[in-house]
């Protein structure tokens, strides 16, 4: 336990820790009920757990095991189906029926898409309860349980329908990792090569020599790998709470990532696999304008690829391009892109045309139909 | 329009201003225009009106002849049952269609339904946009469009999922409430001699000595108490945002009045009726407790029924006080209570008994059933 890292998330709003570690999860209670202030160990506080039965019964035992009583279990299927606003309004009437007050706890035991429910489910419930991250994949861990963007897709689009909510603390346990799926290491780790292009080199360049290690699921270094992206998010986080300005290049690989898993009914590539061919066209277009030299772009590139593979699926140029219209980013109809300077470096531009993102997502497609033709 | 009032509500998240006037909806267009530095005018930011068909119909062109083009209309039925989590969901399924993006502006304009969910929608909607509210009731004008609080109802109780999202600004238009029904206008008058008990004793004395006036509807008698009643909520709301103590005071008489409304399903009752039963419930507990003198609490007793008549609903006491232990404003089981202290001054209790509220409850049944044996 005293290896641990702890990351300050410090926020006008809010400021909370990041803990990282190996074998948290028998220590959240305790955590937590320090953090009430003993409110769980007095009994005047209670948490409601939300998660999925898949989750609680690989690891609810060891986290139920640390608290003083066991916390109410609140149950959401797992897949980004249920990311809607009727699944928050089933659990918000569960914990009412549970006597749920404006002093219960809400503890997210998930993915993404748990952490991004939960959080929401506490920004509304009464107005507004306190609620703890203890994200168990690998992108939950160094990028959706940080920074306090919750909430749910509507039909229209994803993460439509939301709210800016702050956790207690966020508790990320390396140990579950080793439970996940192959692919979705993968997946998640380009969250990580997109934290050290944008702002931390040495990330970059550890990710790029220690990638046997880092994809064997190496303790060691999954460990030093979330943490420094941990630090990554949180920095960001903490310069531009709410994406005025900064926070937006967080967003490297997402504006066309977003559009492919549009396209593809999020049903053909785990996100991070959507990202990496959004920061290859990104990293493209950098290129194309001189931002970056051509040695730091094949750079990126090769260790983009080295968390691959890139897998195929079925879209078109135009539409993906189209489908970028509708990003949230987007302010007054103009379009933001974020574009890598270097590595460890990124910018967010509003300039870039049509013409220049078909371009680039005609150079992407044309890859993604080399790799279906040889399938 | 140089006799219009303005009146400041200032938080730790937001500042805004409160307009009070008798000719305020064709003039709406050009204070939000302005309010967004040209943004309308230049054709860069998008209006979204949420209304009911009823009141689009009464004052619709006067609103939307004040901005430089049409407004988008999002449109809601009237009535308290469509205050849900699904009806704001398809509003926000209808904007993002129309491409609101995080620059558009919601306008709710309605009554207190139509202000908390159009604020909800716009604290979710990208997860947080602006909106202005133009409350086409009297509760609404002095009460529910100040403060920030937003949200709808669940099936286990009113207002448990919201947020606390300001609005840019309010306009209250005073020639609106003359087209409101004889009940509404004293029902919602409740809410302004709430506000004179608690914090205001020149209003309170108006609200006695003008009743005649302000209940036939005479403007500038209404005007002065829309204005003083909204004051009373503007400092109220200014010193303590998020309800940590002194909000607490506007509830006096809503702990009862909400449980009366949850036994009759919202539907015997007015809010402001509810409240007024609540009040002088509120009043005998005080009295009892030798909180308020006997004579200042008869005045208020005497100014309530003058708002009245107080009408008869079916419920009994101790389900009534069973019903109050799901306040929102509990806060780990312990139940919160406004008692009035004198006129224009109030205080919040954390220790009334099951037994002083049963005691309390049970007057009033007692002479609710005597109303309905005489009806």
């Amino acid at each position: 336990m005293s290896n641990n890292t702890k990351i300050a998330v410090r926020t006008a709003s809010s400021t909370y820790e990041v803990e990282i570690g190996s074998d948290l999860l028998p220590h959240i209670g305790a955590r937590v009920d320090s953090l009430l202030n003993g409110g769980l160990c007095a009994g005047k506080q209670r948490v409601f757990v939300v998660t999925s039965p898949e989750i609680w019964k690989l690891h609810g035992e060891r986290l139920a095991s640390g608290f003083p009583s066991a916390p109410v279990l609140l149950s959401v299927p797992a897949g980004e189906q249920h990311k809607r606003l009727a699944t928050v309004e089933r659990l918000a009437e569960e914990m009412a029926q549970h006597g749920a007050d404006r002093d219960s706890v809400l503890l997210a035991f998930g993915g993404g898409v748990i952490g991004d429910m939960t959080g929401f489910l506490a920004a509304m419930y009464m107005r507004g309860i306190r609620y703890v991250q203890v994200p168990t994949t690998l992108l939950a861990q160094v990028d959706s349980s940080i920074g306090g963007k919750t909430g749910v897709n509507l039909a229209a689009g994803k993460n439509l329908a939301g709210a800016f909510h702050h956790p207690l603390a966020v508790y990320a346990d390396t140990s579950i990792l080793s439970t996940l799926p192959p692919a979705e290491l993968r997946a998640g780790l380009q969250e990580s090569v997109k934290a050290g292009i944008i702002r931390d080199r040495a990330l970059f360049d550890f990710l790029d020599t220690e990638s046997a290690a880092v994809l064997r699921g190496d303790r060691d270094a999954l460990t030093r790998v979330v943490a420094d992206s941990v630090r990554v998010k949180a920095d960001v986080v903490s310069a531009d709470e709410r994406e005025l300005g900064l926070r937006m290049i967080l967003n490297l690989g997402h504006t066309l990532g977003h559009a492919i898993e549009a396209a593809t009914q999020y049903k053909q590539l785990l996100h991070g696999e959507a990202i990496a061919w959004g920061m290859i066209a990104a990293t493209g277009i950098a290129a194309h304008r001189n931002l970056i030299t051509a040695d730091e772009a094949a750079q990126i590139e090769r260790v983009v690829r080295a968390y691959g593979p890139l897998r195929s699926f079925t879209a078109n140029a135009t539409e993906l391009v189209a489908l970028t219209a509708k990003d949230k980013k987007n302010r007054s109809g103009a379009r933001s892109f974020v574009l890598p300077l270097g590595i460890g470096d990124a910018t967010v531009v509003r300039d870039v045309s049509e013409a220049e993102l078909l371009e680039a997502a005609e150079a992407m497609m044309s890859e993604v139909n080399s790799l279906q033709v040889t399938a």
